[in-house]
């Protein structure tokens, strides 16, 4: 099975695009295979692993996890599936006391509250300053497992075990950690970043569709702001992805952490008008979308690209981009299976047809641009947004938009009174 | 008045200590003399300024404050009595607008949920990236404000307005941020640095003597542990001090700020073995008795005091210092009115005898160890103590002392069975 594997990724590895990684393939007696994406920070630069079957591999978890105590956080979807793999490979050599605290699953649960379960499972266990949290979930587990990891004794280690491809490619890479304010997403948190992030595919098997879909919106989203060739690649090859072809999907993981580890090292902390504002494409009208419609709607990649889709007219609107860039974009998406209308989405499923129109007719022009006047990215009363402009691959963030264009765009995607 | 308040802080400053503060004894028009230690950090650094009337001072605030909203955080004691000339100040060239929320006061109220009150305001008043809070208060209101203001919106800016001894000299330098948790004392927190401290001993005229001894206490401690002058100063000045006189009140801030400037600049974030441990000594025994007497019994510094007496007889026992040195540390603390046994304390007259004498007989060895052991020194399960060795202004971080002379140290404190 080993040596299946080991063809099947290498295969991946080797027609894959290799600037910036340095490829450890490597195959050691019943360990994993997997490439390497580094991320440069100075003394707080980390290791990203990309393979399969590191759940089970002690010897690289515990290269990480050096301390006595170790939390393990996760939720009561993936922690049934996963948590005794990684306690294994954690507890393999007796070196290291394992805990665990499991959370409810679902953005609702991305609150104080439950955050204080983490903190306070940490408390119990007497973990100290050198102990370790361990993330093992997606995003919202991977953004609150750092958050309870900075500000435990004003900081502990931490690392990341992401199981969604949304946490893989976006969400644990870089440091952004939060919680959920009732008026606002992700406005308590902190930048702290891991001391690696290990990509298992093996976890992806278990994610449904829907989710596998919403994290595509991210690595769309890395070729319209800084990779054209990427998102060539993309165009090619998205039905792979989407029918999840191992080494399609390894390969996406992996050149999208190598745009956000640039990324990221470039502009730790998102300085105003700093070149990590540009991951952001998308997400001021999609954290609208998100809030509108309120939790249980709308995933996150889902708004993205709905809001990515805004940002593309916008720009279209402006003559920052051509036609034909704009077609491109919209029929990535497409391709994806992602929303690119507030109508007929995956949400009405969830939520009954009824529930989801009235929440769709309450989300007026009104309150939409209201929603988007309490990002994070307004400074001083002034709203920047992330446009295209130019040739692919190539973003601004800018707030000398113009309003009436806005509001027109605003208008074509929500509810006329 | 102003020329009279010149004389008085320019005889201060003049015959003042003059080791790493640059004086800027200035006398504007209607503004205020103070003079200013920085705290070296890289693009991190900011001041300390020391000296009278800056609570009015507009000019002095504002170039620290330039954003469009400000967000004052004061407590029920304080916001009485300063709130409005710091409002003032802000407000007088119609830039800024205030906002102002106001805690309960008092370490019980030093919890996650009273911090929500402060990222509520925040919210509701839609504070931005750019935004300032103000803390504006003792030791609890500066802790938690620079905590709310690390992770809103993952860290905005803040100025540290302390308006007691304790937070002058120790808690409002050095970015050590944190609320309580039900199981430790600041056990959630963050390092993170002001944007500046402004110390105006014109806010000590209403701070009660208790209060004002207990922030001596920490005063002693940078004799103690760093600067063997001032300890021999404090010695042939204690009486002014606790008399209240301004420039021995001034003289003993600004060499307090010199000393802990220098020991953040050298070791930020207290690196296990790294020199800031050594502001910790007393507070692993001063914690124990603090948690273990309860809220509302001793104040912080009066633990310490208790604290460093503790950590002085565990350093004697050990041959590490000699008994003139231990006579003379004694003798400093109680020449600050400062309680050196949990018996006859002023807690006695809070709580009423009996109460008191209740939680004294509940804290036995074996409970005083165990709070010990909770402590953020712990590091892998081993406890690390800074005691006193050699000659005065030295100490050392030793996991190597004697636990039953440790053991014999604390039966001498706690209430024998």
């Amino acid at each position: 099975m080993l040596a299946g594997l080991f063809l099947a990724l290498a295969r991946a590895f080797l027609a894959g695009h290799t600037r910036n990684a340095r490829h450890n393939i490597q195959l050691a007696a019943g360990q994993t295979i997997h490439s390497q994406v580094d991320v440069d920070l100075g003394d707080r630069s980390y290791p990203i692993y990309i393979g399969q079957g590191m759940l089970l591999d002690g010897a690289l978890i515990r290269k990480h996890v050096k301390s006595k105590k170790a939390l393990i956080v996760t939720n009561t979807k993936v922690g049934p599936l996963y948590s005794a793999q990684v306690r294994k490979a954690l507890e393999q050599d007796g070196k290291v006391e394992v805990f665990e605290v499991v959370l409810p699953d679902g953005e609702e649960f991305k609150t104080m509250d439950v955050l204080m379960k983490i903190l306070d499972a940490a408390m119990e266990n007497k973990l100290d300053r050198k102990s370790t949290m361990i993330a093992l979930g997606g995003g919202v587990v991977g953004d609150m497992t750092g958050f309870a990891a900075a500000i435990y004794q004003r900081g502990i280690k931490f690392v990341q075990i992401p199981t969604t491809l949304m946490a893989m490619v976006d969400s644990a890479v870089g440091g952004k950690t939060a919680v959920n304010h009732p008026l606002g997403k992700n406005m308590i948190g902190a930048f702290y970043q891991p001391d690696a992030v290990l990509c298992d595919t093996d976890s992806l098997k278990t994610l449904p569709d829907r989710e596998l879909c919403s994290g595509i919106a991210e690595v769309i989203k890395y070729g319209l702001i800084r990779d054209a060739d990427f998102f060539s690649w993309q165009e090619q090859n998205m039905d792979s992805i989407v029918g999840r072809q191992p080494a399609a999907l390894a390969e996406c993981i992996k050149r999208s952490c190598e745009n956000k580890a640039l990324v990221v090292a470039a502009d730790e902390k998102e300085g105003s008008g700093g070149v990590r504002m540009t991951l952001n494409l998308g997400h001021t009208f999609g954290h609208a979308i998100e809030t509108g419609l309120g939790y249980g709607a709308w995933l996150h990649g889902e708004a993205v690209a709905t809001g990515t889709a805004m940002a593309a007219d916008l720009s279209l609107k402006m003559g920052w981009i051509d036609q034909q860039l704009h077609d491109r974009t919209m029929r990535l998406f497409r391709a994806a299976k992602l929303p690119l209308t507030l109508a007929n989405t995956p949400a009405e499923a969830d939520l009954g047809k009824e529930e989801y129109l009235q929440r769709v007719q309450s989300l007026t022009r009104e309150r939409f641009l209201d929603l988007m006047s309490m990002d994070k990215k307004v400074a001083d009363g002034q709203l920047s947004l992330i446009l295209l402009e130019g040739k692919l691959g190539t973003s601004v963030i800018t707030s000398k938009f113009d309003v009436v264009k806005l509001t027109e765009v605003v208008d074509s995607y929500v509810s006329k009174k």
